[in-house]
């Protein structure tokens, strides 16, 4: 273990995900290099299904001390599109159609009313999918929202967690894989944060993945005193930053509950024209999710991706690095740092992508390119604050 | 609310569910009165989609128990079949076909091994669809496994959640949707307990819900002493029993653990066979899961169900309820009592449901039958402790 990797397992998160293997071995995955698993649907040998799992990790813990220290009802409705997001873009990576959506709510009721939560959260769902079928154009994916689950286990979560389940359908013949990456393709990186046309405010960028880490580096130890429901008893350092919840702070333009709190933003209205307009030449979606910006190492193999042309981070990650002193090298292993998509094309297609993304408000620009690797995938990143190697690890 | 619901509240889980209406006001459910929300494939009229998720509740803190205290490997390995009966038993509720299933797993690997957990759940994952496929018939029942998430959430969650999404299928004019439950038809239920010849061992009847409430009343408090991640500390009265986990209780004919750890029956093969022999008859379909052996209430509307020839309930139920000094109105609101299935169909098909089921080795008896109601649906249940009233709540 790198010495980089161990402050975000001393927080008892583990981004390499650790045992995972064990899974992989009994999953008939029709394409073991895309982006997201696709099964073969038994009635029907041309169409592969997508049953989705996945949350909005420790966001959620953002939301509760919110509404414990500034009260007010609304905190936790952003949660239903973090968990939207976290579901929707990571089915649209193989290039699948979004077909029902359902919901999953673990939550101590001792420690929050069960109404405002569930009041919250249904209203998010219901104004997530109002938006998205209001802009989605010839490519379906607005979902049917079907429910789900809210289970009261207050011995087993402090607080609460909230996870969606999304089931989605696409063409064999037209799964985005990664198999038809080549050597002098192009990476056109889609921004997270800033403001796309069809959100009501800016976005600080953090989407769902590095919370813990973010969360511990930048609120101060009274919390955790005044809470203990916010953390692990057992975890050494904890909450060792200096912000309140509700300070405002320059470099983000907003104050730090509202940037740990930016519902994710929704990518598929944008990949959607992309793929309807130029299926054939894309060649490769990832969604920065867990593992940030070295994510793309599942994708496709025997592939070297060089990202030399990253943007300048968002204010909240240069707060989170220099704040909590993180290694650039880990920064990059946890969060997104700006880029929360990514699109792999040949060269000569990479302006119509990006004109597409500018349209809708998205910021995007080439972020690297791909060459060969003799082994594993690896990954180059080059920037301003180093050049760091990520390799795929083997499951 | 009633004096006699406290005791499950107090633990922070509310049988009722409220505020679960919010939800169901934006879910575009096509039979609303059926067991589980069904709703229309966007791609072809005729059939129905189901998107479930449910989750094995407190059980994995049982699990947790013996791993701390028994350590050797294998107590995380339920687990697994207990998500997929939760998910598998309520989507043949509407006579639905499981496709695919994913697994999501929170986790506290400060307090536990990933790799010791993800290992046995995924094992007990490969065992129990092995299971299934085998005994399986005309029906299909065993869905493809897709993986799923592990999240690792130390803040959030103490010890563990093991939880399952299963998308399944039916054809919109074979749902089973409780509409045709008559006055005259009578309640077939199943057993919990005992051991179905396709179990390799005697099983507690005890499933995957009420076992906060168990846990409470039968476990000595040392053991929250020794391990505070066992529960919410804000919870006045807990681990109020006499027993250790390994304690070999005579009447239960098992130790406290093996009880509470029994893993959930599947009832899939069986309730498969029936449909299959039976599809015009059977009128309704409950698994009886929160809310216990009042589930029933949700099923069609108009209805007074009568539940007057119920079984002796199994022992660890009786053990509960006499440890706890749990009220009987309470006990059958939140277990099932010894009945884990009820399959309402008319007087004269009873003798041969009765029949496959004791074929597949499990107990099934006519517990009630269907008189009307003129306002919403009530469940009377009449047996040795009591007479007892419940009415369906306004959602």
């Amino acid at each position: 273990m790198s010495e980089n990797e161990e402050r975000y397992l001393e927080l008892g998160v583990d981004v390499h995900k650790k045992g995972i293997g064990y899974f992989l071995k009994v999953i008939p995955n029709l394409f073991p290099y895309a982006f997201t698993t696709v099964v073969l649907d038994p009635e029907d040998k041309d169409t592969g299904l997508i049953l989705h799992v996945d949350g909005a990790g420790s966001k959620p813990i953002i939301a509760y001390l919110c509404y414990k220290e500034m009260k007010g009802h609304g905190w936790f409705k952003g949660l239903a599109q973090d968990v939207v997001a976290m579901n929707i873009d990571d089915v649209i990576a193989v290039g699948a159609k979004p077909i029902v959506f359902a919901d999953y709510i673990a939550l101590n009721a001792i420690r929050i009313p069960r109404d405002i939560v569930l009041k919250e959260v249904s209203s998010g769902f219901k104004e997530v999918f109002e938006k998205l079928s209001a802009i989605e154009r010839e490519f379906r994916i607005t979902p049917i929202f079907a429910g789900g689950e809210t289970a009261d286990l207050p011995d087993q979560t402090r607080t609460l967690d909230v996870v969606g389940a999304l089931f989605a359908r696409v063409k064999i013949n037209q799964v985005i894989d990664g198999s038809k990456i080549t050597e002098g393709d192009v990476i056109v990186g889609l921004r997270s944060g800033g403001k796309a046309k069809y959100e009501d405010r800016e976005n600080s960028g953090i989407m769902c993945n590095g919370l813990t880490l973010a969360r511990h580096v930048l609120l101060k130890h009274e919390y955790y005193e005044k809470y203990p429901e916010l953390g692990e008893e057992l975890v050494k350092r904890k909450y060792y930053g200096t912000h309140s919840i509700d300070e405002y702070i320059d470099e983000l333009g907003m104050t730090i509950g509202e940037a740990l709190l930016s519902p994710t933003r929704i990518y598929a209205p944008i990949i959607a024209e992309i793929i309807a307009k130029y299926h054939d030449y894309v060649k490769g979606l990832c969604h920065n999710t867990g593992g940030g910006l070295t994510k793309i190492l599942r994708l496709g193999r025997g592939i070297r991706y060089v990202k030399d042309n990253l943007p300048e981070p968002d204010p909240i990650f240069k707060l989170i690095q220099r704040e909590g002193k993180v290694s650039w090298r880990e920064m990059y292993q946890v969060f997104n740092m700006g880029i929360g998509f990514e699109i792999i094309v040949p060269k000569d297609v990479a302006d119509d992508v990006i004109d597409i993304s500018e349209k809708y408000g998205v910021g995007a620009q080439v972020i690297g390119r791909v060459e060969r690797s003799h082994g594993e995938n690896e990954l180059l990143i080059r920037s301003k604050y180093g050049r760091f190697l990520y390799r795929r690890m083997k499951e």
